[in-house]
């Protein structure tokens, strides 16, 4: 059966991509050796680590000025980075809390230095972006403000970053990393674990400016300091070497494909046929975002009631439809259609969610 | 051109494991979906995490009073970890230092709190293991005391640890977990970067006491604090889904092959080929490491010249040997002999290095 994977992350990554990955799996370019067993000082590897950083530069359209470093740990542990390398001992970290994981980034930065809110939308139980009109002032010693561009459990997005106010952005763009232009120029440092739009599950990408590199905090573990990482090249510990090749071709892939202008308008033709499939459903299908928030990553949606979301889910499922639950402490259904997802499949599910809706409606 | 891999790490997996990863890449058990694209909550995914825990359980005896984690950021971050989480305030931690990773490890652990060196073996160019006559008397304070089981860049190796103090023992397994018992009763925290001996880079493996875990220290970053992740089963956030995979399907081999007792044999037998090929060179070939430090794993040493070591490994390559270039800070030649490498592969090495030795003694 066919199947299409509409999961949260990890998700879909494109046929040509496994493909390849299952082609070089064991004899790499006549290196005789798996990526997987592959040293990573060994010249093979090093020109793979090097194309990847290469390609999410030409990709993310991201200038000089800034510096592309491979961690571990996920979004999860830039929580804790971000803080410990960039807030000084009399600035404060400002936040917008618009879901699970940037009130997660909030109470971590709370545990090493001073933070605030600027502004929440937890009250309404995260179903828009706070405008600017119903932000608290920066405080005079904001360090950076800190937000989470796309909410991926609550389906809500930063629509623009044109309105933001004049201090370093640090945003936390795991699930719409290359699916949007970022203004670098006023961006200190944006981080996205690779498993949505860029790869598989195992590596970070961080994007920092190098001025703010330059004037990170001093005498940190190693280990957690953004300098030791651009200075060894993302080389200091062996990096996750399989990850990043991973990531590499699914970034040459998109390239490939258009580059981002591509999965712009691509991640924009998507998104408009499922909303519309809902908007149209006469209020059959009802979604959790404020219109003016909505998400072009993922589709939160509830039906007329919990037995028809299950028989919905149930019959989703029977036809290969992956991972369209939605987040338990959302409840209905969600749609997460990372690039990795074609057009076609969007298709499919709009197709069955007419089908649901006419024989259940 | 056949190659024989005895790089440092990542280092070689056996082709059983490789064409089983190629197999299954595309579609894992028909399921649709490549593992490297699947959800960490998905049924398939769950399996294989378990799966691969509870084969280390079986393969490493790990009884259950220790809970074994899987997390990222490599031996590294556990440096920083391990003092975060274990090192009360009243407390220090004693260190062994053998070499630059436990060297580094002491550093990264003054970061946190008090730390000694009880001995070091770093003046005489870190050619042994230092035996307890010499240690300095452990601190009536001593938390706990942190070794490095076996010195990858220098050849050595704990030989065993029976005569250990009485005090809760922290290891730091990356180079030869899997490879010889471990008494698990006097073992506070063992943790090894999964890319030698038992799978690829980017896992790391924690196998941590219970009662320590119940006692580690309080308001820590989340994803810096073992409870954490034992109380999440090591799913707190997107682990590194595929090379946990990987891990699992190479500890399975092993477990196949004959489990700890035959690795342990194994690594026995590959290191006494090429031990005795130095030893019976009439000086030709010279050991780094004192002979009883010498190391099961990596077997460092030289040529009677630099030039003779350049030829020798000109030579090597021109065969297919990868990886025998010793680390820059000892110079000559290293053969890493971990898991995945065969004895017929030790064999050709032995054979190569008597036809060079006749060829220029």
């Amino acid at each position: 059966m066919e199947t299409f994977n509409f999961n949260p992350g990890p998700t879909a990554l494109p046929k040509e991509v496994l493909t390849r990955a299952q082609q070089e799996l064991i004899n790499y370019q006549n290196t005789g050796l798996s990526i997987l067993e592959m040293s990573h000082r060994s010249k093979a590897y090093q020109s793979i680590h090097e194309n990847a950083q290469h390609s999410m530069r030409s990709f993310l359209d991201i200038p000089d000025t800034h510096e592309i470093l491979f961690l571990q740990g996920g979004a999860s542990l830039q929580f804790t980075m971000v803080p410990m390398n960039l807030l000084k001992e009399n600035q404060s970290a400002s936040h917008i809390v618009t879901g699970s994981w940037s009130q997660k980034a909030y109470n971590e930065s709370l545990k090493i230095g001073t933070t605030e809110i600027t502004a929440s939308s937890k009250e309404s139980g995260f179903t828009y972006i706070p405008q600017k009109s119903e932000w608290n002032e920066l405080s005079e010693n904001t360090g950076y403000l800190h937000l989470t561009s796309n909410n991926t459990i609550y389906g809500t997005q930063w629509q623009s970053f044109d309105e933001l106010p004049d201090v370093p952005l640090v945003i936390d763009m795991s699930s719409d990393i290359g699916s949007r232009s970022v203004p670098w120029e006023k961006v200190a440092l944006a981080y996205a674990g690779a498993q949505k739009n860029i790869g598989p599950a195992g590596v970070t990408v961080v994007i920092i400016h190098k001025d703010v590199l330059a004037e990170t905090n001093e005498n940190l573990p190693a280990i957690l300091d953004y300098k030791v990482h651009a200075n060894k090249n993302s080389l200091h510990n062996t990096p996750p070497t399989y990850t990043i090749y991973i990531l590499g071709l699914m970034v040459e892939w998109m390239i490939g494909q258009g580059g981002l202008p591509e999965f712009i308008k691509r991640s924009g033709e998507k998104s408009s046929l499922i909303y519309k499939a809902i908007d149209h459903s006469a209020g059959f299908y009802s979604g959790h975002a404020e219109k003016a928030s909505r998400s072009q990553m993922n589709i939160t949606f509830n039906l007329p009631s919990d037995e028809l979301s299950k028989a919905f889910l149930q019959g989703a499922e029977e036809r290969g439809f992956v991972g369209l639950n939605g987040h338990r402490s959302v409840g209905g259904c969600r749609a997460s259609i990372y690039n990795g997802i074609g057009i076609e499949s969007c298709e499919r599910l709009v197709d069955y969610m007419e089908y649901f809706k006419q024989k259940h409606a």
